[in-house]
């Protein structure tokens, strides 16, 4: 059996995959795989994910240049999710110019925004 | 309204909850959330999960004594998914007994073990 049939696909073919930054341990994001974007990532060692909203494939970095070299690629035991160990150019994970997507932390009732826009969206996807 | 309001559950009123270990960054485990599961966990600073396969809130430990204590809650940019930062008793989060469900990593087309079991499952559940 080939490594990628042990991923227990969900009924839409998807899993979770979790970016984490190799050298700092930073959760970047989460986004989707299926089983074509796994294989492309394990491949070429860049992360491509699985656009549910475009329900097409998307090679992280595409527009924004962000891209992710996969250092590492992990399964959880009851193959709840997919984790990459990345290098994160730019610094930038998410689409608000910040370096992690989980920016908003729960405090006395409230998410706060912690982290600061590293580089307007503007900026990075303004190409038009 | 409420900042739980503000957390988008799925069909099934549930979000994947990623548990990071505090001190060293590594991740632990995914699990799923619903409202009250999320609630408790706010409200104790204790991890409490949604069992997709028992049907019932699952207080991370409460067989295995690994609780988790919750030192930060965040929440992504589009919200896929609540990232717990928590303290991990006995530095055991896996239900195999290991420090992380995230093991195995692909190495040349081949799921490997990376990690040693800490403690037999036998003798963290093993008490009937």
């Amino acid at each position: 059996m080939s490594w990628i049939d042990e991923v227990p696909w969900n009924e839409q073919g998807l899993i979770p995959a979790i970016a984490q930054d190799a050298a700092s341990g930073r959760i970047l994001m989460v986004a989707w795989m299926n089983r074509e974007s796994l294989e492309l990532t394990s491949r070429d060692n860049q992360a491509v994910y699985w656009s549910r909203s475009r329900n097409r494939l998307w090679r992280k970095g595409e527009e924004s240049g962000h891209v992710q070299s996969v250092v590492e690629i992990r399964l959880d035991c009851d193959a709840d999710a997919i984790l990459l160990r990345v290098q994160q150019a730019g610094g930038i994970a998410c689409h608000t110019g910040r370096q992690s997507c989980f920016f908003r932390k729960l405090e006395n009732g409230r998410w706060v925004t912690t982290d600061p826009v590293l580089k307007e969206p503007s900026q990075i996807y303004g190409k038009s």
